[in-house]
């Protein structure tokens, strides 16, 4: 059994890493052998970072692979679909799972046709719809409808200044596109702002015959649009039933792999910001706080025909805490942290904003003054 | 910062994991490329088994490394010192440390010299001088002096039968040898026979500028002259004696990284029956149960001038249960179990006695049940 996993990053590498702890052989695609992924296995193939992405080579060699899975939602379907056309491969998540989740319009589709409670919204082709919807919701959320992330391509809108501000350009490309093309895949989303009192996330899995599971909710807090910390468990009224719902979604679908929901807690409400179809950074904490990891799960989707193994929490309380680049260095070297489990994902460039590593603490009793401590360490070793 | 490792099985394997985690780039040097550390990286070198271990392009790799340990104490340290003369290279433990520790006699030798209790010892070189022991001791253990692990080249003796239902065989190669090369190098030593009430070990680490971490004390338990399982925390009334004597021995011999006891508790007394040079099956728990694994803590001796991370316990207590092969297969599959954390080292071939992987278990509580629970587990996934 060996699976063939799309992309370089620090997801593939700690996918590759759970892989090796619990005996499964994965294989990694990517296009730089100085990626995370390529320092942790022989197993690495170079393909190209654009579609196709397969040559005669990187295609003989995913052939001895038995299922594929993605490091990122954003790999081009249509294009995979037809490179991989005929080989016996299980792709998971599949890749009509895959292209429903990684525009954001389709996403919202299948979030609304499944009752999960989330945000209003409407497809944004031109300025001028935009300007209709900023006067429809008063304070909107216009977020590309492919390929943002970290807040890339997501502009809080309060007003026409705001949205003047953002370049006309922004909306330049798509006027060679029909208007059929533009109603399928629009440019831009419209959301209404959530005012909310805090962020918080959730992650599920599901494997090939059905069973689901559900890690505990986490708070997550971001800065400068990107995941900075995350902390849990915590609880809301509204779980149960967001869980049940979402469950109904991945069976109805027939969803494959772990899959990650940001969340607006409005206080009475919870409310699905964005999912992502793959492993997430606000389930990293996993690794150290539960039996068994997001990484490990994800990839015994896939594999096992026997029962999945239960993850439960091994602690009362838990932190993550992102290494976040700070400064610009070729030759980025792990820090030491006197305390914390150290993930260090072995970028050698160090750039502001770059994600460089996390570090996970756990707590055997409730601890009010984790998060404090686990900042104070965080500082001291430079991030 | 690179680390080289001597050996490709398991505890190079999981070496070179704890080193992916912490940033530490390891390279493995190893005789065969389908061993267990071998594929888990792609920095690997083939070597001899047998010294000289190293060409000119093995050589012209370990060049390129900063440091070099060992996952074996077995290693030709003589050869070893020829062949890496003149290298800039940081040896741990060193050279001289390793030979002292790795056979039998001068491992004695050393204990008595820092009043480590051990059992009393006398060397042996031949059947006669095995008599001579027998009279002395009643009972006694042969041991031979260089090579023997798991049991191999270890006999309980307790009569002239025994003795003489030992092959002759054992003691012929040696009549080759001068009398001042069996002085320091006996074939085997004699031990008198410890009785014992339980078997306990613990593991110390010691870094290069001389800071000292202790684990907890655990007890082990062997089936067949092997490790099949490992529990704890346990307490013994000496351990904290034992602690401070071990101490000074490894600061007196400027020892440099982990470095495991394997102990008899007698009831009132702690008595050392082996040590080893490395990291050890018995504090594989380690690795789910502290905040530091003895394999994190292992390659940090060597490379950190930052003071250690502090290993501490995460839970209240733990279980180590050895996946130790029952069948000859050629093609070894990783079990899945349903509870516990698994390690497996990816083996080909399974084969009656030898070491698959293992099941680490922790509890948050003390748990009466954990060992019986554990081994429900291990039954159930076939071993």
């Amino acid at each position: 059994m060996k699976i063939a996993i799309l992309g370089g990053g620090q997801l593939a590498r700690m996918l590759v890493l759970e892989g090796h702890r619990l005996g499964i052989s994965c294989h990694v695609f990517c296009h730089d052998l100085k990626e995370p992924a390529a320092q942790v296995t022989p197993h690495v193939t170079l393909i190209s970072s654009k579609p196709p992405y397969f040559d005669a080579n990187s295609l003989s060699q995913i052939k001895t692979c038995d299922d594929l899975t993605f490091e990122s939602e954003f790999f081009d379907a249509t294009s995979l679909s037809h490179e991989l056309k005929g080989l016996e491969i299980s792709i998971f998540p599949s890749l009509i799972n895959l292209q429903r989740l990684q525009n954001r319009k389709s996403q919202k589709e299948i979030l609304d046709q499944f009752k999960i409670p989330t945000s209003k919204w409407l497809p944004v082709n031109s300025i001028k719809e935009a300007e209709s919807a900023l006067i429809y919701f008063k304070k909107m959320v216009l977020k590309k409808s492919f390929g943002g992330y970290d807040g890339n391509g997501t502009f809080v809108i309060q007003n026409l200044r705001d949205l003047s501000s953002l370049s006309t350009s922004l909306f330049q490309k798509t006027s060679s596109l029909t208007s059929s093309s533009l109603q399928s895949n629009p440019p831009f989303i419209a959301e209404a702002f959530v005012p909310f009192k805090r962020e918080l996330a959730i992650t599920l899995a599901r494997t090939k015959s059905g069973q689901m599971e559900v890690f505990p909710l986490v708070q997550t807090f971001q800065k400068n649009n990107r995941c900075n910390w995350v902390q849990g468990p915590v609880t809301h009224l509204k779980l149960n039933s967001l869980i049940k719902k979402i469950k109904q979604m991945l069976s109805s679908i027939e969803y494959v792999g772990t899959m990650s929901f940001e969340l607006f807690d409005t206080g009475d409400d919870l409310i699905v910001n964005e999912t992502a179809p793959r492993v997430h950074n606000s389930a990293h904490y996993s690794q150290n706080a539960l039996t068994m990891s997001q990484f490990g799960l994800h990839l015994l989707c896939a594999t096992s025909n026997s029962p999945l193994p239960k993850p439960s929490l091994v602690c009362s309380q838990f932190l993550m805490l992102n290494l976040i680049g700070k400064k610009i260095t070729s030759n980025a070297k792990a820090p030491l942290p006197p305390e914390g489990f150290l993930h260090w994902y072995g970028k050698q460039n160090e750039k502001p904003g770059r994600k460089m590593g996390h570090l996970n603490f756990i707590s055997q009793k409730r601890d009010p003054l984790l998060l404090k401590k686990g900042l104070k360490i965080r500082t001291k070793i430079g991030y």
